[in-house]
């Protein structure tokens, strides 16, 4: 018998839904809480949506020949060798990892913090998340010696996790864990048995593309399943397109068969005019990698500014190698932040800054931290401007930075975090 | 802790896929398992989601709001008033009832037979199907006085009954409950208090439309829970689009809620494209509903065909009265189909037809009929040709039977019966 007596509703799509209502509403407001990338769509990639529009037989399961063998060949020029026939293509990366935990079975091993719906997923199939902190810096993947104590202790209660979920760059810390880290986290999961989740979908907005991330793949060939998507590449995350590569191993050929069995009774396939946009996206044709990079450049010089002003205003910040986010540590100004305003976790921070500003953000509860830390997750993907004309002009501009609307959107940052920690307004 | 040791991949989706395979290798196969509808895009429809191609954001979980409101204006006009607040929208109906018995909880009465994937989809969250019998014509309905007996029993040992799962009108059986049927459906509904989860998506495919299936959400309006897509209607199943339509109510405004965290969790949003094509359709300007009605005929045609000639070969089947499907049951020739081919239930019929013949059907098993019963479901809906030109041709001809095509598939299944129960070949 099933019973799911409470749900939560996925925080960053919950904040960023309350956000675009105050923004209708005539207010004026700092999208930072969902992490949807706010760009346009590549016109190639556009028109290869409208040409497939007369495609509507549900095709294969695990999507078209043409898509999964695309996505292959994407894995392979990262140094992944890839049998098309172990990759799975679905409605989104997010509805592959759900398929996922029901096809692996057992509880799930979660660092902390990790994405929003990692662990709600896993209470969703009945499955009971085993939380494990990551070490500083090293976002996304479990402490590996706190990772063997929790799944020994785990196990000796009864319980049976079987996974372990990583995120490689990582959500919400803008970090990645480091080479060493995944090597140890993969000997440790083919020590204890565990399937890695390695969701990899920030992989190419790595900064710095000489130290790109490790994926565990290359250490644990034989239980980890890769998955991505286009959502964060080329902000499409409306469209629903996400892809799974499964092991080459015993282990991953079943673990195909039951996800695709899972996904067949969920949801069929994936919707077939965006498979062959997605098709042709991942094969990487010059004006995609281009426009990748482009991105990436844009991410990188925004989150960096905002990571400049929150270090000025006091806060502690990771060195941010990746994403579009910041998970910034109000510790140091504990004292003043209780005294000033009566903010004393997380929660409070988001409402002051909410109520207050016009800022949205997330506390890091919803990233599984417990006692609602003095935290927050700060996404900057969406301070590109608000409509297709400004997003291009931000994609190409010499200094995003110096673009009016970005501007006044760090401004209305800037006052904010003025009037929470007492500073005077840095105007760059 | 979820454990899903036996996840049956989807009957009618591995069944097409198998058939996909022999046609490529060149077989010349008929393709009557699943019920894709074989039909081109409306180009207008196709235009539609071609001018979306841009939408590339997330939007609200339950889709945007032109689409919820354009859904709740087709349910308006089927006597049922809404409102577009208790409207999700998701990518397919199939992920929709996933999602709802997840929203629902508990255990969940399926009718026997019923469509593939209720039984599947209830398994997969960790709830056990209570199986009911129709009655005899009766199709999607769990005959009313054996579900008070079974929720009874149900409940007496220990399990937890809190919704079930109608077809209205019926796949496999192609039959409509009839309004005497689903009112007492309703009655006993609430007496048991159970939700009604009404999976509608037929109910333009009734051929006669003056006698339109009854929903029992105008019976117990409080409850019912009624699910549509245009799957069936405008044949775009590959683009992945279903909406529910939640009660007015106390129960309703609870249910709509969970639903909506699901979803949040698993698939995020519709595919933003697809929404502004399905807003579009379900408003059912004149060429939307000229192309349902045109299908509905040629629906009608060749599913009768169909159904005349099993009738003529000695197999039972219930007056069909809606969809693309007969649910023939060739227990009148057992004798005969034991001894001459070692034909003796629903497996042996579907292997016999696939490998002897290259038509593919589906066992009585595939809907939940236990013993393998020697019956089969047979679609019709991919008769119609295999490209876009004689599909369209298809759907205009004055005497769609007429065309060669058509022709040569009726006669290959002339063959394949003639063969099976030893009568001559019948040549229309």
């Amino acid at each position: 018998m099933s019973d799911a007596p409470s749900i939560p509703m996925s925080a960053t799509l919950a904040a960023d839904e309350a956000l675009d209502r105050r923004r209708r509403a005539g207010e004026q407001v700092l999208p930072m809480a969902g992490g949807e990338i706010g760009l346009p769509v590549l016109p190639e990639l556009r028109r290869r949506l409208a040409a497939a529009a007369d495609a509507n037989a549900y095709g294969p399961v695990p999507g078209s020949q043409a898509l999964r063998a695309s996505a292959a060949g994407y894995w392979e020029r990262r140094g992944l060798a890839t049998d098309p026939g172990l990759v799975v293509a679905g409605p989104g990366s997010k509805p592959l990892l759900f398929a996922l935990l029901l096809a692996v079975g057992g509880d799930v091993v979660v660092p902390v913090p990790s994405w929003v719906s990692y662990a709600a997923q896993a209470r969703l199939v009945g499955a009971r998340p085993v939380p494990v902190p990551i070490a500083a810096g090293q976002g996304g993947v479990p402490d590996p010696e706190r990772l063997r104590a929790a799944v020994t202790a785990a196990r000796a209660a009864g319980r049976d996790p079987r996974c372990v979920v990583v995120t490689l760059p990582d959500n919400p810390t803008g970090t990645v864990a480091s080479p060493g880290t995944v090597r140890r986290l993969a000997a440790l999961a083919r020590e204890l048995d565990l399937v890695i989740v390695s969701d990899e979908i920030y992989c190419d907005l790595v900064y710095d593309t000489s130290v790109p991330a490790e994926s565990p793949a290359r250490h644990a060939p034989e239980r980890t399943v890769v998955t991505t998507g286009l959502t964060k590449n080329l902000a499409v995350g409306g469209w629903r397109t996400g892809v799974a590569r499964l092991p080459d191993s015993g282990i991953g050929r079943a673990l195909h068969g039951r996800l695709v069995s899972v996904a067949s009774q969920i949801w069929s396939s994936p919707p077939a005019p965006v498979q062959a946009a997605a098709a042709y996206a991942f094969g990487e044709p010059p004006e995609v990698t281009e426009r990748v990079a482009a991105s990436r450049r844009l991410h990188e010089i925004v989150v960096r500014a905002v990571a400049g002003r929150l270090t000025a205003a006091g806060a502690r910040v990771a060195p941010v190698r990746a994403t579009c986010y910041l998970y910034p540590d109000f510790g140091p100004l504990r004292d003043h932040l209780a005294r000033a305003h009566g903010v004393h976790g997380g929660e409070d921070l988001v409402r002051f800054l909410g109520e207050r500003h016009g800022v949205g953000v997330l506390p890091a509860g919803a990233f599984g931290e417990l006692g609602d830390p003095l935290r927050i997750r700060v996404a900057t993907s969406r301070l590109y401007g608000e409509d297709d004309e400004r997003r291009t002009a931000a994609l190409t501009a010499p200094d995003p930075l110096e673009l009016p609307w970005i501007r006044r959107y760090l401004e209305q940052f800037d006052t904010a975090l003025a009037d929470l920690t007492g500073a005077r307004v840095l105007r760059a």
